[in-house]
Parts: C-alpha cells; structure tokens; sequence
C-alpha cells in the first residue's frame, strides 16, 4: 500500500469513520501512522474523545496513530491573508486597497474553499515525512483535480513572461544607464518566483499522488451514491489517478428471521434494494468493493473500532 | 406563496421528489406550473414515466403541470461556447487561441459548473412570465450565491473602465484626426456593453430573488444534513433571502408497537435518534418544520403523489 491513502466521497457517507478505522489498524499493525480530518464537525475528536488541531497529535490510547484536523474555513481566511500579503509586497501602496477587494472577491467565488484546502494537502504530505502512512478522510475531487493540469499550462506562461519580463528589464536599464544602479537579476523577480514556486508545487503535487498515494472511494447503497462514485472515479482517472477499492458504508442489517410485521417487512425490503444496488455497483464501476460496512444506530467510538475494523477489509501492509 | 419556489438542500436528500410533490399540488390546485430539475440523473422523467427537455413540456396526465429538465454538464459546455464566441468577436485572430485556452481552464476550475447554472435559473425566471408558479428542485448555493453581489463590484469597474475607455478613445481619434473616419461611440463599445449587461443581468437576479421567491430546505434526520442546512441559511441570509420552512424527508418508518426483534430494536432506536434530531433541528434552526415526510422503500412514482402530497403541509395560495 502506498504511502498516503485518500479516502474520498460525497458528504455523509462516513469517510471519517471509514478513514479512522484504516488508520487504527495500520497503526495497530505496528505502521507509524497519522490521520488527517476536514470535517468540520470534528467527528475525529468525537470518536478519539479527544481534541485535535491543526497539526499531527498524539491520540492517547492507541499506540503509533496520530491525528490532526484541518478547519477548511479557516485554511480559506489563511489562504487569503498569505496572498494578500504577497501581493502587497509587489504592488504600490496606491493598489494595495484595490487589489485587497479584488482578492476577497476571488475567495468569495465557488471554488476557493476547495483549492485552498487542495494546497494544505499538499503541504502535510510534503512536511509529514516521518510517517509510514498518512490516512486522508477526504479526497481532491472535480475541479481541485484539475489543478493538477497547472503545472503544463504555467510552463508556457512562464516562459513567456520571463522573455517579456527580460525585456522590460533590459528597457528599463538601458534608460538608466550611467545611473550606478546595480542590475536587477531577473531570477530575483518576486513575481516569476512566485509562479515558478506554484508550478514546482502542483508538480510535487501530482506526482505524489500518482506515484505514492492510494484512492478509495466510500459510498452508500443508494442510487445517487453509486452514480457520484463512477463520476468520481472518471475525474480521478481524468488526471492519471486509479481508484484501488470502493467501501460500502451505511448498509441496512436485515431483522431475525422469523421477525414479523411493519418493520421488518421494511427492513428486508430495503436490504433487498440495497443488494441489488450493491449489485450495479459490482458490475458497472470497475474497482472492487472492498469493504461492506453494516449501518449502526450508536455512534462508533474507540472502543468498538476494533468492531468495524473486522468489516474493513482493506489491506494495510507496505507492500504495494 | 411567491411565484418562484425553490427546494434547496444536499445532494440525496430528496429535493426533486418534494419538488414534484410540491408542483403537483399547486396544478392540482389550478394554479399553471413549471417544474424545473436539475437532476443529472432524470429523476423527474422516472417520476412522471415522460421524458422532458432543456423546454418546458406539458406533463401528460396532470392538467396545468409543466415540466423542464436542465442538464448541468450540457449547461457548462454551452455557456463555455457562448463566452467564446463573444470574446473571440472582441480580439484579434492571433488572440483568439490563446484567449480559448485561458477561458477552457477557467472553466475546469471548481465552481464553473454552478456558475453556469445559476445563469440558466435566472434565464427560466426571466423567460417563462406565462407561469403562475415555477418550482426550483435546487437553490442557488454557497459561492453562487455571492454573484448576487456581483452588481455593487461591477458597478465601480464598469464607471472606471468608463473612464478609461472615454480617455483612450478621445486619445486615438485626436492622433487620427482629420483622417474623417466617424467618430467610434463609446455607447457602443462592446466590451463594455457585455459587462453593463450582465450587471442587469444579476441586478434581475438578485431583484427577483429577493422579491418573488420562497426558498424552502429539504434535509435527513442526520447531524450532518442538519448542520449543512443550518450552513444553507446563514448563507441565503447574508444575500437577504430568507427560508420559508424546512422539509425534513426520508424519515424511518416505527415497527409496529408489538414487533420484536433485531429488527424493531433497530428501527426503534433509529427512529428515536431521529426524533432527537429533528428537536434539535426545531430549536436550533429558525424557519419552521413544516413537513415531515417518511421513507418509502418503492420508488415514488406519479401514481402516489397524491399519497406523498398528504404529508408535504406546504401552502400553495399566491398570497404571500
């Protein structure tokens, strides 16, 4: 198994209970391991009873397991602090108001909340080396996974706002001339570094994923949850990822047998359903599914994870 | 009740299914009524056995009913052509590659996709005025919500590139003078024009929105749906749109008082979990509850809507 290991899918399904039990039993398989939750409801804490922050902890009972949450509203305001800051920087004091409202206008737009969270990813996986595994309760998904596609569009880009930038310098010097002012390097131009910084990131980016991190997708045995992880799967595979597992969460348990009425005329009818469903997914999505998690009422903490753990059969070893 | 009814709400939880319902007893009511979904997956042809298109279409066996299905991927590429072709009227040939490019990546970006769908509502509000009602299986969201505020940006750009645009144009016909070409109006720039357009285009928008539209939240009896509606409102709220109510739906049904059992014990701890989390809903959340509408395990077809129209306790009289 690779290194990081992304557990995807919509709101809901249980990533997050999915993801701590895989991260419980690599760590119970002796792998130094770190669980990292976006969920804002914290339900990582609630599970470890434990509070957690934005950077890896110690979860107290199990040996080898750390966890962190990252709170993706807040990594949305840091984003737009840090660029405003380097932007005010590069422009004059007379812009500085301007392009601040122009900014905030950007992370008002759908989509910033994704990209800045798409960046802190980036970030644990690259500062995190001293982890065997790195479990992930979410996965980039649509159009986060395009940023993927950067690094080809801003080489061109690059290339040629350095030649203009080189000419602009040239131009400006050639003007100045005899004023004794030292020559501006290009290569300490804050603002090609800067794209240069972003392309060598979403390098890193992909190829770390591509090359060291696992995909699996959660889902529920309903028809929009199925049809969502096939989409999810098609982005993923857009951008060279392979979906290696599906885990099938929430699955309705069927009354005794001899049970009567109402209820369990309800029941077997909806475990019938959900077979059929589970069915579609086994012959139309090509990942396997891995895993059937039965639903339960109770929440799940610590001390059943070893309950759950039996229903996921995921792989934990090393090896790929 | 407004002329515009929208049903916002998560993915899965039931929006186009109290949609209908909702339609269907404002056409029973004899009030002339368009659905509209957004549903990728056709789940309003299933619904009414009829297949429906990007126009609205007479729903067979339901006097006063139209129905209108928007396909939102078919959305995005239409609108990614429109703003191609206009651009690609505005720059030079040389540009006109490189201008695509740029506009395509834009459009792989998250957020695109419900950008250009809101566009779309605004149009079905602004087109179809022969409809006594027009019900909305989703409302606009997070993100796309702040186009509304669009306007208030566009209108300082649009007054300084005004400015701008006046001086450079006095600049160009002062070095060609005597040259007798007629003089360029500024009225007619097309640049200009657009952005002025689609400042309306959102003014409309935000008008309509605020004024004639009702917005109602569909949710589960689960932590995370209620959380996210509670989300839903602060966000409507910050544009000025109030919820109406909320339409808790996919209820679990209780086994019969004398059931025993796996089975029951499951289903009556499930249904208590969710009457907890409905009074949390209720105290927590401001609009109103106001309806409660239980599982089913068959599909909900036109042949039981009246069955299902029973438990959706929503007024359909156009007064307010």
């Amino acid at each position: 198994m690779d290194r990081h290991v992304f557990f995807g899918g919509k709101g809901g399904v249980g990533k997050t209970t999915v993801s701590a039990t895989y991260a419980y039993k690599c760590a119970e398989s002796g792998l130094e391991t770190l669980v990292v939750s976006t969920d804002p409801a914290h339900s990582l804490s609630d599970l470890f009873d434990q509070s957690f922050a934005d950077e890896p902890r110690s979860v107290a009972d199990v040996e080898g397991l750390s966890a962190m949450e990252i709170d993706p509203e807040e990594e949305v305001s840091r984003h737009l602090t840090d660029v405003k800051r380097k932007l005010s920087d590069q422009v004059s004091a007379a812009m500085v108001n301007e392009v601040d409202r122009q900014i905030e206008m950007a992370h008002g737009t759908p989509g910033a909340y994704e990209a800045a969270l798409f960046d802190r990813f980036v970030e644990v996986m690259r500062e995190n080396d001293g982890y065997d595994r790195i479990v992930f309760d979410t996965s980039p998904t649509g159009g986060t996974l395009r940023l993927l596609s950067l690094p080809d569009y801003l080489e061109g880009w690059i290339d040629r706002l350095m030649a203009k930038r080189r000419q602009s310098i040239d131009l400006y010097e050639r003007a100045a001339l005899g004023d004794r002012e030292p020559r501006r390097v290009l290569e300490g131009d804050p603002v090609l570094a800067h794209l240069q910084e972003r392309k060598e990131f979403f390098e890193y980016a992909g190829e770390t994923l591509r090359e060291e991190a696992s995909f699996f997708l959660v889902f529920n045995p309903d028809s929009l949850s199925i049809r969502e992880t096939g989409r999810a799967i098609d982005r993923l595979a857009e951008q060279d990822l392979q979906v290696r597992g599906l885990v099938a969460n929430r699955l309705t348990p069927s009354p005794d047998p001899d049970e009567e009425g109402r209820g369990a005329r309800y029941l077997r009818a909806r475990v019938e359903t959900e077979r059929e469903r589970l069915e579609t997914a086994r012959t139309e999505l090509e990942p396997p599914v891995v895993a059937e998690i039965e639903s339960r009422v109770e929440e799940i903490r610590i001390d059943r994870l070893d309950e759950v753990a039996e229903d996921l059969a995921i792989e934990v070893s090393t090896e790929a």
